[in-house]
């Protein structure tokens, strides 16, 4: 009765079977839309396992300070964020993109939950420092809490995550949202087999730019890199999946690069090592 | 070894001691200027136990609203929320001001958690039927989840509750904040022994309403009748009280009126049954 066996039967929580949980990042254009925004919530909610949806809203922030006076100014496609910029987008990012999202979702079934890093403190970060440019109240990712995240998860939370961290001295700061996405899926790694979605405006990597269709399914670092010296994949692209294989290497266990309205028929470029 | 007495030792869930909660709601004011907020951070974070934080936000939205062309309209000390001004509201409750209240609590050390009632739906409401105002996008209560919130609670993290709650069909819905703190104070009565603290400008109930030194420190059922017969109580502080016996006939320990600068010193008028 009382053998090895049976013993070993009954795993410990590091052996347990980890969980799926799917991570989408999405840009501001579709969340900041009511019939796109109602689309994606539905395609969302449809996802299966636990999931994490992580959202943009540069459109409504630079509308709302241009109606407050408050003019947007950008530096390499990274938002200037004074004091009264930082003021709009912790209103915007986190009060009224975050809020209807979470009250969209709310409405379909979904148990969310809205997030800036300040709330639970699941994400510091630091301002950035002042080199050639001064981005003001913009903070560079250092720590991820994600222990308490993953609790919530477990109990079928879904975190929806707004474009906002603090630095634990009393400020919030603006931080991208890609990099909102890639700092929580690494950090969710340690409790969840993770995969991280980056919806943008083309269904995927392409191997030619003209042809939207010319979508490339499966991305390994070894094509990645013939891909680069053939010139096929440059640009904007580049950093992109660099910052995708850096995930990757750092736990995540896969990228896939899509467009948001294709989130329903689970196509686009799948990155994996 | 196994006798009767040992297993009673170990108590059932219900049987446990019960914690205490201590939910404060401040106005609008004193957490829409830095230092008066800088200071009543600093104070309920002194507060022993576990707690939960309520604000307004009124006068941050009317002047934003106003910058952004938006009249503010009020009936019977109600403000009237059309579409553009619901906007304006989830801006500021559910982001500015709950925000800065999270990162500002986290500096110290309280680990708080943002929330609107749509978040992890834990408060449901329906939009108020229109009859001779039509107060547009606000919310009657009408169901609180305190379940998750105890377990959050329980793990050392402080809601911050935005006046804000949603009808779970997507529409976020404006909802007075002495309201929200009653409703949250009687469904968490079923987990904690909760005092209920409400601030306003006084000192406490007074009993000369010229004298702001005369507060009276206690009132029961009888007290409150009494003092109604005489005149002594009149006026807005009636429904205030009468809200407030309503939430201990609820299940909630204590209620407590004060002003918001006196909370250090444990001072005011605590109404009991």
């Amino acid at each position: 009765m009382n053998n090895q066996n049976t013993t070993n039967l009954i795993s410990s929580p590091l052996e347990r079977v980890r969980e799926r949980l799917t991570l989408i990042k999405v840009g501001g254009k579709i969340v900041e839309e009511p019939a796109s925004l109602k689309q994606l919530l539905s395609d969302f909610s449809n996802i299966k396992g636990h999931k994490v949806l992580v959202h943009g809203g540069g459109r409504s922030a630079t509308a709302i300070a241009a109606k407050l006076g408050i003019e947007s100014q950008m530096v390499n496609g990274r938002r200037i964020t004074d004091e009264d910029m930082l003021k709009v987008v912790t209103m915007v990012y986190g009060g009224l993109v975050n809020k209807q999202i979470v009250a969209g979702l709310q409405a379909i079934g979904v148990n969310a939950l809205g997030l800036t890093g300040a709330d639970l403190n699941y994400m510091r970060s630091e301002k950035r420092p002042v080199t050639e440019v001064d981005y003001g109240f913009v903070g560079d990712v250092k720590e991820v809490n994600a222990g308490i995240l993953a609790d919530l998860i477990a109990k079928d939370v879904v975190p929806v995550l707004a474009p906002l961290t603090h630095d634990k001295i009393g400020n919030l700061l603006n931080t991208n949202a890609d990099t909102i996405a890639g700092e929580a899926a690494k950090a969710l790694s340690e409790y969840f087999d993770v995969t991280l979605v980056y919806c943008f405006e083309k269904k995927g990597v392409l191997l030619d730019e003209n042809d939207d269709e010319s979508v490339i399914s499966k991305l390994t670092p070894d094509l990645f890199e013939k891909y680069k010296v053939e010139g096929i994949i440059n640009g904007g692209m580049i950093p992109k999946l660099e910052n995708s294989f850096e995930a990757l290497n750092a736990g995540v266990k896969q990228v896939v690069i899509t467009r948001a309205d294709m989130l329903q028929f689970k196509t686009g470029t799948t990155i994996q090592l």
